[in-house]
């Protein structure tokens, strides 16, 4: 994507007064829901400039490329964004899990049955991801 | 369901610290991602304990029962959190559209085609929905 159409793009989107931008990815194909993260507007400008998707780590407090450590990057489909500009949709291809405890997608609790129930279980183990417990 | 078991999730769910945390809406059957919006304890309480999905409108400062005013209620159909605990997924059936400008969902900017375009069309009037234009 050029530079002016990310900029444009970067000027649209409304950040908190943190600079963020919560950013939801979903799988482009079946649509998982696959996670919640930040984005700041480098992040945007990466994602957009590159075609695999960077958040923001309000952990780490810098530039998080998705799959850096772990190799589960996301390829990204489409950028949508809402109404109301202050949410950006990602549509991607998440290579292997998109969540850190090996689950396919982070929303694994669930309200079920009477209960609190974990729905989904691992299908990678977090230390082949990423060398060590997260 | 039972206000112990809401008490036990609220209990769990991280909220910011303005006492907000984010919820994301999917469309259960479809997939279709509806909109993201916040939700305090009270809205996540009440939610729980009626089935129809009520957030914390950040603008108006008080809870917003979805489709209060437009009839496009929300009634839930799993609750679900991530694994951070400081996100929600709302898998709803919604009734009508999602969005206050009568589109299906608000997600309706994408890049595309080497520029910014509106995917979606209203399929409703918001004059119609909200009595004004919102």
């Amino acid at each position: 994507m050029s530079k002016s159409l990310a900029d444009d793009i970067v000027g649209r989107l409304k950040f908190t007064a943190d600079g963020l931008i919560p950013a939801v990815a979903q799988q482009y194909d079946t649509g998982e829901m696959l996670m919640l993260a930040w984005m700041n507007a480098d992040a945007v400008r990466e994602t957009l400039a590159t075609g695999r998707v960077c958040y923001w780590s309000r952990s780490k407090g810098r530039l998080w490329r998705k799959g850096e450590t772990s190799g589960q990057v996301q390829v990204l489909k489409e950028f949508r964004w809402d109404c109301d500009e202050d949410t950006v949709l990602l549509l991607v291809d998440q290579t292997g899990v998109a969540c850190h405890t090996g689950r396919h997608n982070c929303f694994f609790h669930a309200a079920r049955d009477g209960g609190i129930r974990v729905i989904a279980e691992p299908e990678a183990d977090p230390e082949a991801l990423y060398g060590s417990k997260p």
